[in-house]
């Protein structure tokens, strides 16, 4: 995602009250954990214990969704919204929690639930990072 | 959007502690307000005040963004993570919330705001109805 | 879905060479579609029988990733970009078709299959008949 | 984009068949361009020429919806659907041609169209390589 910062910089509106590091990392966590999850649900669907994952699943697809809204809404600038963003931000550091949390009850039996817990938890991190930014 | 209760009916899972009703109502709400908002940007856009409707522009694409997420996260029921179902409903309502105040304001001179503005107004009351719901 | 057709008619683009009708219901179609598939997917994850809904629950998910893609699509109207609609419109038309297949074998067992392909069979056809349209 | 290597080779199906990089280099780029079409519309929207730039806008949302689609069905490969995957790839690649075109058009005044020319173009031929590698 090496055009993240790219875009920031050559967006008309100045950046001066802008922390453009938290703002790149948590829309390339949001990106990243969108597409992580959303491998991970696929991946529990295809194990033989699938139906011991079902919760995994369902918190995976959730989360897939709410981390690929945020990661767009955090891809604009123009305008004043500050109180969606806010909640956005919540809403996918909550989903990322929750579904980090499911992850690690499998991370030993299940690599791809390891790899994605790590993923969530970034993401949960960046989105409490930049929340506390903007706040 | 007539499925949307036969799916809810049709789900394996009992709904003797769910709220059919109200559980439809916000989906179905979430779909339009998606569709109405993605629908608003781009008239905002093909209008010659376009510059006056920056913001406006802007808030209908946030918007629509959660609706989306938060119309496909209420028509899973497997699982539990009610924590983020909740915070996906707060974001969309705050979201909604803020679109109508501004797709008020562009009211009388955009036949295309004062729909959106019903739809995102019919969104956050029923965002908030099944808050209260389930809360 | 009642804003749609209302939405057509009050962006400020003329109408003239447009067939109102057979658009609005595509829309429709495209987000009762993604609805209906979202919900399937996860009735498909509660079942008993969830090992054999494997390929159900995963066109389910395909499906309902390109019917919202397309439903935003065709909500917009600014500019110009045929061959990307039309591109779209085959892509949604070719996942409707096979997760119509697939749902319909689960029809008899399982009823959200059975309601879900005749949302996928309406959505096909509506994307065939916009494309002969616009063709 | 670091995981996605690493859940294609810890998903449970076999990978013998199946060109990991390609598949790998199409998610990311998939991903990369629908971030930078969704910035870059809202760059153009903030833009005092925003009125030269409602094509470029428009085609920027279209393509970041397709783009995002894709790469969540790339995500998953339970199951089988190949149509609907080339399908997929093929409407993907169509929008990211189209939106690289016009935003090559700007690209002298506006370089944030510059750098989102260059992610689609990046995205038009990872989809053409993956739908040469699975054809």
């Amino acid at each position: 995602m090496s055009h993240i910062t790219s875009m920031i910089e050559t967006h008309p509106n100045i950046t001066t009250d802008l922390d453009v590091q938290k703002l790149a990392d948590c829309i390339a966590a949001c990106f990243e954990c969108a597409q992580t999850c959303t491998a991970c649900a696929d991946a529990c669907l295809a194990e033989d214990a699938v139906t011991d994952l079902r919760n995994c699943l369902r918190l995976n697809l959730d989360c897939a969704d709410l981390c690929t809204a945020t990661g767009h809404l955090l891809s604009r600038r123009t305008g004043s919204n500050l109180a969606t963003v806010q909640a956005a931000l919540e809403a996918c550091r909550v989903a990322c929690a929750e579904c980090a949390v499911e992850c690690e009850k499998h991370a030993d039996h299940h690599e791809h639930c390891r790899v994605c817990a790590e993923a969530c938890r970034r993401c949960e991190q960046a989105c409490a990072d930049l929340l506390s930014a903007i706040g």
